[in-house]
Formats: structure tokens, C-alpha cells, sequence
């Protein structure tokens, strides 16, 4: 035995020991077994007082809620509250909705979330992305569908949530997530240049549509819209400085300044519902458009549209879910996706509770579309303005529910004049807010291949619509990656001495499928680095998981080497992993030895020659 | 320091230099300039003497050509000749196309072969797997979309070759191909229900249309067909027993047994018109469903359909493009596949030229779509029976044209006699061999997950056709694989001692986006295992790649950590990757440190206590 040979046994001797202690845990009779007592446990699990409290976690802090706490949700419902009536607003004309809608979702998320929600801060109701998402299915058809799709996200969400399969958004990366929020910020933001400048026209359901259109009807401009959607802009952009560096918790004056500064949507909308009234008293006609007519008072709590008319065609459940599409399944991954981002930046490092989370976000959908809600998930702008006004409990949403009854009941009438104008800058203000322009930067320098993800999702999210681009930089993401597994490490060792040389190659863990024709290539282009009589070792040690594609490949290889007379060697092989071969094909079993020690692997190597 | 540091300083060491060597050869810049060096030699090569002979592998053999040879290509030829016919009207009619073209398509895939083919035994023409996927829309609209499919995916497969792409049909498993191949071939056979029984009706586009059509139509049943049918599959199972054990090295019984049994098919064929012409001279009529008219002669050489005329509705080049629908790019990919897999089968070992097959394939099905070809691809049957028959080059495919174009000259009035019964005999024997029943056991015992993978692709090209199957079978085995790939091995390493503990988190060579929250989760349960002022070790030695996704991740989890002052530490990261970090965020640059050696691993583990 020569020296190099005795090396590399005492390396297989220190790797062999580590193998073998993870393919113990790998092994599949045991992790069978051990599925079958998880099941058990959560059977037993699921009737306790712990689980009730998991999945009512109002059960948990309601016991020790307090006349303090009680303080402090107050003032930060009403903050919050104060936001989602515009904001609930503004994304109901996004949607293409009335914009009662908006402020049904806000309504609903909140009181559902209050009982099921797990996170304090987290603020559900409608979000921009959501409304954009739901524009195109109202504005070819009718308001119905923005139901049914609450409806059917939501029961998505929960059968995701009961079978734990929110670890899906995972796979997709952030150069994806911030492609498509920065399409999607880019999308609304061009649907409003109509209210904006006051177009007449349609405002188009994608990026690509509303440009085109905004061209066409660019000479429809009206003077009051486009002054009264620039100074709106303006308020916004000022509103927003007077309240840096201000705190909740500074002095009489800074702390106005804050409360003004985080309540600048309702300013601006009540600006512009003051400047309306003026114009239309003064010049007794109705220069500015207005949102117009509000259903008032609370809704009727009903089941879903199931069947609806647009025009003179009804509509059937499966006519109506044939007009939704595969595509409509983005919508539910899209609000799961929002809400784990949100859960996640607020839980400050402490796990998360992703299958209530997504258990509360499915029942919000559902119960909302109930009470004609439109889709709603966590909206990051009020969850942050929560937890920046102090709230304590969950039970800071009755606070804001409250206050949107109270607008329901009493301010549609005043609601009738906010001006399209003041809701176009103030969305197109906040999108502003949402494009990340610091990550083309950063990826321009550190990964080229993450920027290429990064356009093509945003690119194709303009052109095409967001659901498309969203899937599409799934699947390049996912088509990169098989690439990268494709060629997985397999080292290659020359051993040299005065008797001759000895190939070895390294496999590594795991080899997929895809790896398959890697692998049988680095095999033949290996021996072509030999002579006649060298002996080849294909090491497979660290070997734990292997696709059939990948033995047959194998297989194949060595059968090619075996008929050109290569002396050949299947080293170390788990014993699954050797079985799998030998059903492949029966003659190779005679290739496969094990060696644990310097000694053995001597011993393999002279019988071999 | 402690003995357990030290322990885990010097793995690092020996760890250290072996990544070292990798990363350099990783390194962006010098992979940049060996890119243009490529290019810059790929550009010189493209005009050489050697290129040209790789690119018309006729310029190689051709000068060796010699009569010994010419004797062995003629018989080869002409045995494959005997096959190519009686398969290529079944594949036609598998097709629902008219007889000849199945005949021109193994005519211009021969001839067009013989100079660009890079394997003497593969033989082009038309398959059944490729018949099976054309005939959707040859029996909906007309035969110039089989011609136009074989244009397109000719162009596509040419330019798959030129960029060296053929690599991506690495992607496809063999439990979705084993799948794929198994359904095709039920599909192909449940089609021929029809033609063995003689019963009215469509034939069905998939296997599910075709049972349920078959249920409908039974009464419908012939008795003369039905008879000549299940004969017809009789007399082929019994003259394949004939040839086993003969070789055509055999004494001269032996060799005619041989010759019999690999011409089988022609056999029946001839079987089958010797009955039919006796039927119509004995009653007068024509009691069994006959081919009937075939186009006679060579076909015209013109361009390919780029509109055609379907009943009274003009398509244009875009409503045909339109009609085939992204789903027919599954038909180069299979043609690439069925090629790839049999030019492996026949390369005995040595490396297959992938770009010269490609290139090969793709310009058959162009010049042939001139002539009016079906989709072609490599035939398994036929390629074997040309091995079998002792072929020596590439001319092999000459005699077999001229046999097809007598056969085209002289044969069509005989070829009306060609029972479909027969045919359809002929192709549900075939089909029989086609089906690998050993794998399903196989991936039993070795893998359920492959063999669920098997299964949904059976069951999805029966139930909804054989391109959505492939295609969801691919994308199973991505999520499997990625799901897989999400969840790396990340080494938790806890290092106790007196003095305290020190966990070490060891981190892969390579970190994918969707590993990003697994890693973060990773490190915050690792987190728990140690006390308050427990150092913990996030060791990227041998990390080479990563997301920013994960970075993001990474980051997020240490400000968690540090928010509640535990000491964290970033080791031997990659000056990128770093980079990358920072970039997200700065306040993390004092949490890297680098260690080579266990003196300065002691600096890191005082300084940072």
C-alpha cells in the first residue's frame, strides 16, 4: 500500500463516522415512525386548552387586558383609524370599487383579526396591491368578482394555513418580491395619472395599457383636477418633513406635529373635500370630479356573489371562476406574502406564528366577503402607524372599526365630495414610498444575476400585467437555481505514486436528477485522466440521497468504463443507495465495496488489480 | 483559550486553504476574460478544416468509403427499409395524416442525416411518440399543421444546437420521461381501439377522450376487422419468438429466422393486403376498412405551409402560430429527448457531439418540412435494427430512401389494400414493448417519490394529454428539488468547556434564495442553546455563493440577536459576500472577522467578549 492510498483511508475513517450518525437520523423506517407520533401528538394537541389559546389568541391577552392598555389602544385605534378611511378609500378606487368597499374590508379585517390575530401591531384591510390586483376582474365585469375573489383567497389561505403550507412564499426570492412591488407601485401610480390630470377614458388595467391611455387622452385635461392633484402632492411631501424627528412621546408641540405629520392622508382628503364644497358653492355647478354617491350605513351580512349579472349575461360560479383563471391563484399568495413580510418585520426576531397568521388572514377574507368585502392582508403603512402609536392589544382595531362605522353612518354625504383629484396624489404619493430604488444599486454591485431577476420580473409586470411577471421571475428564480444543482461538486482526486495512479472522485451529499448527466460525464472524463490499469474510485461516503436518473447515469458510465476493461470501484455506497443501482442493472453489484479503514481499503484496492 | 477553540481553529485551517484554491477559480474577472477567450477561439475554430468536418461528419467517412462497406450499409439499409415503410404509414395514420407522409418523412429525415448525422446506427424519421403529439391538430384543423410543426420545431431544435442548448432536456427525470413514454404509448394504443375493432367515430385526442369515445362507439364493431386485428398482433408476438436466440452471424436457417423476425413488420403488412385483395375479389365488396388512396410519387419540394385554408376559414401564419399554442414547444423538446436518449444508448461511453445531433435534427425537420414531412426524431426500433443489421456509416440511410421512394413510385396501388386493422394491430404490439413496467416495482422498493412522480405524470397525460403531463411532471420534480434545496445542511457545532460555551454555525458552499428563511430560523434556534453571553460563531469558510435573499436574512437575524446583546460573529466570509451585507446594511461591518489560524481565532473570541 503506498502512501496516498493510506491518506485518503484515513480521511474515509474520519468522514465515515459523521455519515454514518446523519444517515441514522435520515433513515426512512424511523422518520416513518416518527410521522406517525407527530400525527398522534397533534390529534391529542388539538383538543387542549393550550391549542384553543393558539388558535384564539384574544383567549390569551383578553384575561389580562386593563383600563391602561385600554388607554393607549384607544389612542392608537383612532390614529390608525384616521388613515384607513382614506386609505380604505384610495384602494377601493384603485380596485375600481366604490369606495364603500374599502372601508367594509378595513371594517371586517380588523374585528375578525381581533379575535383569531396573533400579533398586536398587525393591521388587516385592503392594501394598493390587493385593490391593483383585483382592478382588472372589476372593471371587465362588476364589484361581484372583488368578492368572490375575498372569498376564494381566503379559503385558499386557510386550507394553507391548516395544512402549514405557508413555507411556499419562500421560494419566492426578494429581487422578485421587489421587482414586483416596485411594478406594482409603478402600475397603480400610472392607473391614477387619469384622476390626477382629470382625464376622461379608461385608466388601463396594467402599466403598458395606462401609459398608452394616458397618451391618448392626455387632451382631456382638466385645469382644477390637475392643480388641486399637485398641490395635494405638495401637502403630502410637506406634511411628511414636519413630522421628522417628532415622537409620540416629546413635548405639546412636536407631538402635534407627529399626530399631523402620521394623519396626513385625512388632511389632504379633507382639504380637498373643503376646496370641493367652496367650488361648488361659489361657482353653483362642479368643476372637480368627485367620488360621488357612497353606499351608506353598515352592510348587509349575506353570502358571497356566487352567480352575478354583468350587463344581460348571468353569471355562473364556474363562469365566474373561469373569468378569475389560474392566474387569480396570485392573488392569495400574494396577500400571504405581504403579511408574512409584515409579521416578520414587527415580531423583532421572535418566531412567528405563520399557521395562525395565515389561519386568522384566511378567515378575514372569508367573513369580510360576507360583509362584500374586497381582498384584503396586512397593510404594512397602518401596521407601522400601530406600533408607532403604542397600541398594546389586538383590541386596537375595534377603535378603528369604530371609527368606520362612525363614517359609514354619518360622513358618506361629506365623503361625496372628496375629489378624485386629492385621492390620485395621495395614492400616487404613497407609491412614490414603495419603489426600492437603493436595491438596483445594490445588486448592480454584488450579484448581476439577482439585477437580471430583478428587471425581467419588473419588466414583465409593466408589459404583461403583475400576476405574469410575479410567476415569471418564480420560474427564472426556480430555472437559475435547477442550473446551479445541476453541477454540483464532484472533486476529483489524482493519487500519483511509483506503482501507478489512482482516480478518486468525491461525491458529494445529495445528487438530483437533474445532476444526472454531470455526473456521468465527470465519471468518462475522469478516466480519460488514467491509464488502462488505473484504478477508479467513485467515493460515494458522503453520498445520502440520489435520484434514479442519477444511479442509471452512473450505472451507465460504468458499464461503458467496464467494457474498455477499467478496473472501477463503487466505494462506501449507502446500502439503499447501492440496492437502487443494483436493480438497475445486476452487474454492477460486484463493483460496490465498503471500506472503513486504511486496511480494508488496501485490501479493496489489491483484490481489485 | 480552551482546548475545544483550538480544535475547531485548525479544522478551520485546513479548511481555509482548500476554499481558497476554489474561490480564485470562481473568481468574476478572470471567469470575464475566460469568456472572451472562448469566444475569441470559438470565432477562429468556426472556419477550420476540423470544423468543417465536425459540422458535415460526411467529409470524414466518406473518403474511407470502401466496397466491403457499401455491402454491409445495403444490407442494413435495406432491413431498416422493410421496417421504415410499414411503420411510417402506421405512424401517419397515428397522426391522422395520409399514408405518404409518414413515407416522406422517413425519406428527407435519411437523406438530410446522411450528411450532417454525427452517429452512423441513428436512423431519423417519423415516431410514434412524435405521431402521437402532431395528431391533435392535424385531426381539429389540417395536415399542413403537421408540416408546419415539423418547420418550427425544426428551427427551434437548429437553434437550440447552434447555442449549445441542448443541455436543458437534462432537466427532465427519467421517472417523467419513464412516465411520459409509458402514457404516450397507452395513448397511442387506446387511439387504435378504433382502427382493431373497425368501429365509426373519432379516435379521441388523449388517452381519456379515446376510452370514453371507444365505450361510445363499441356496437359500432366489424367482424372481419376485429378478426384481421387480434391476428395480426398474434402472428407479430409469434414471429418475434421465431427470431429469439438467431443472429444474423448465424448459419443460414438461423440468419432467415432472423431476418423474418426483424422484418415482421412488413410481414403483417403484406399479410394484410394479401387478405384484403382476396376479400374484394371473393364477395365483390370491401368488407374490411382499408388505407385506401395514397398520393403517388415523390412529393413536390416547396415552401411549408405558412397559411393554409380549413374549410372556409383562411389561416394566417400568426392564427396557425395561435392554434399550436405555447404548449407544441413540448414537440421539439421530445423530438430532442427521444434523440438524446437513443444516441446515448448507441455511443457506447464515448461523448456524445450533442450540438452536431441537435443541429442534425433540426435541419431534417426543416428540409423535410420542403418536402412535406411530419415531425421526425431519432426512432428507437429502427435505430437498433440498423446496429443489429451491422451498419457501417451513415449511407445505410440512401438504401432506405431508394427503397421508400420505389416503394412511393410503385407500391401506392398496392398500399390501398393495407387494412387498418392491421396497421392498428401492428402499432398496439408496439406499443406493448414501449411500456416499462420493471420501473414501477423498482421505484417502489427504491424511491416512493420518484414513483409519485412517475404516477402524476401517467395519470395526467391520460386524463389531459401527453404535453401537460411532461410539463407537470417537470415541475413536480422543481418543487421537490427545490423544496429540498430550501433546506440545506447547516452544521450546528456546540463547544463547551469550563469557560463556557461557543456555538459554531457552520454555513454551506452555497446558500439559494429559498434557504433564506430556513438559515434565519436556523440561527435563532441555534441561538437558544447557549446562555446570554454565549458567543456565537456564524462560520462562512466554505460559503462561495449566496442570495441576497439570504444575506438579508442573515443580517435581519444578527440585528435580532444583537438587539438583545448577544455576541454574534460573522467568520471568514468572502470579501463579496461581505459586501453584499454590508450593502443591506452597515451597522453590521464590526460583526465580520476573519481567522486563519487558531492564534488569531483566540484574538476574535477575547476581542469580541
Amino acid at each position: 500500500m503506498n502512501v496516498s492510498t493510506q491518506d485518503y483511508a484515513q480521511f474515509l475513517c474520519a468522514h465515515l463516522f459523521e455519515t454514518r450518525v446523519m444517515t441514522t437520523l435520515d433513515n426512512t423506517k424511523q422518520s416513518g415512525r416518527l410521522v406517525r407520533q407527530k400525527l398522534k401528538k397533534s390529534l391529542r394537541n388539538a383538543c387542549s386548552v393550550k391549542s384553543a389559546k393558539k388558535r384564539l389568541p384574544i383567549l390569551e391577552w383578553l384575561p389580562k387586558y386593563s383600563g391602561a392598555i385600554l388607554v393607549q389602544d384607544l389612542i392608537a385605534g383612532i390614529t390608525v383609524g384616521l388613515t384607513a378611511i382614506p386609505q380604505g378609500i384610495a384602494y377601493a378606487i384603485i380596485a375600481g370599487l366604490s369606495p364603500e368597499y374599502g372601508l367594509y374590508a378595513g371594517l371586517m379585517g380588523g374585528f375578525v383579526y381581533l379575535f383569531v390575530g396573533s400579533c398586536k401591531d398587525i393591521t388587516i384591510g385592503p392594501t394598493a396591491i390587493m385593490a391593483a390586483m383585483t382592478s382588472k376582474y372589476v372593471s371587465g365585469y362588476s364589484a361581484d368578482f372583488a368578492v368572490l375573489v375575498a372569498f376564494l383567497s381566503g379559503v385558499l389561505v386557510l386550507l394553507m394555513g391548516i395544512f402549514n403550507l405557508g413555507f411556499l412564499v419562500e421560494f419566492i426570492s426578494q429581487p422578485v418580491i421587489s421587482g414586483f412591488t416596485t411594478a406594482a407601485a409603478l402600475q397603480i401610480a400610472a392607473a391614477q395619472l387619469k384622476g390626477l390630470f382629470g382625464l376622461s377614458g379608461s385608466g388601463g388595467n396594467y402599466f403598458a395599457e395606462s401609459v398608452v391611455n394616458f397618451y391618448h387622452n392626455f387632451l382631456t385635461i382638466k385645469l382644477w383636477d390637475t392643480i388641486l392633484g399637485f398641490t395635494t402632492v405638495i401637502i403630502l411631501l410637506l406634511l411628511k418633513r414636519l413630522g421628522d424627528g417628532c415622537k409620540r412621546t416629546d413635548g405639546f408641540v412636536k407631538q402635534t406635529r407627529w399626530f399631523i405629520s402620521l394623519g396626513r392622508n385625512a388632511v389632504v382628503v379633507i382639504i380637498g373635500i373643503i376646496v370641493a364644497y367652496i367650488l361648488k358653492v361659489v361657482t353653483d355647478s362642479e368643476p372637480l370630479i368627485l367620488i360621488g354617491d357612497i353606499g351608506s350605513g353598515l352592510p348587509k351580512f349575506q353570502l358571497p356573489p356566487f352567480t352575478t349579472q354583468v350587463g344581460n349575461d348571468t353569471y355562473s360560479f364556474v363562469d365566474m371562476a373561469n373569468v378569475l383563471g389560474p392566474e387569480a391563484i396570485i392573488i392569495p399568495m400574494v396577500s400571504i406574502l405581504e403579511l408574512i413580510a409584515i409579521a416578520k418585520a414587527f415580531a423583532g426576531g421572535a418566531p412567528i406564528n405563520a399557521t395562525q397568521e395565515l389561519i386568522a388572514l384566511g378567515l378575514c377574507n372569508i367573513i369580510g366577503s360576507f360583509a362584500r368585502s374586497m381582498p384584503v392582508t396586512g397593510s404594512f403603512t397602518r401596521t407601522a402607524l400601530n406600533y408607532a402609536s403604542g397600541v398594546q392589544t389586538q383590541a386596537g382595531g375595534i377603535f378603528t372599526g369604530v371609527l368606520i362605522i362612525l363614517a359609514l353612518s354619518l360622513l358618506t354625504s361629506t365623503f361625496y365630495y372628496i375629489p378624485k383629484a386629492s385621492l390620485a396624489g395621495l395614492i400616487m404619493t404613497a407609491m412614490f414610498y414603495m419603489v426600492d430604488f437603493m436595491i438596483i444599486k445594490r445588486l448592480w454591485i454584488n450579484s448581476k444575476k439577482e439585477l437580471f431577476i430583478l428587471l425581467a420580473t419588473i419588466i414583465i409586470c409593466l408589459l404583461k400585467g403583475l400576476e405574469y411577471g410575479i410567476v415569471a421571475g418564480i420560474l427564472i428564480d426556480a430555472v437559475i437555481l435547477l442550473y446551479t444543482t445541476a453541477k454540483p461538486t464532484i472533486e476529483v482526486n489524482i493519487l500519483r505514486d511509483e506503482k501507478g495512479i489512482m482516480i478518486v472522485l468525491i461525491l458529494p451529499e445529495s445528487l438530483p436528477y437533474c445532476s444526472a448527466d454531470y455526473t456521468r460525464r465527470k465519471i468518462l472524463k475522469a478516466s480519460f485522466e488514467g491509464e488502462l490499469d488505473t484504478l477508479m474510485i467513485i467515493d460515494g461516503t458522503n453520498l445520502r440521497d440520489m435520484d434514479t436518473t442519477v444511479a442509471s447515469n452512473i450505472i451507465t458510465a460504468v458499464k461503458d468504463l467496464d467494457k474498455k476493461s477499467r478496473r472501477i470501484a463503487l466505494l462506501n455506497f449507502d446500502s439503499c443507495l447501492k440496492k437502487m443501482c443494483t436493480d438497475i442493472n445486476s452487474n454492477v453489484s460486484d463493483k460496490f465495496v465498503n471500506a472503513g479503514s486504511a486496511d480494508s481499503l488496501l485490501e479493496v484496492s489489491t483484490r481489485s488489480a
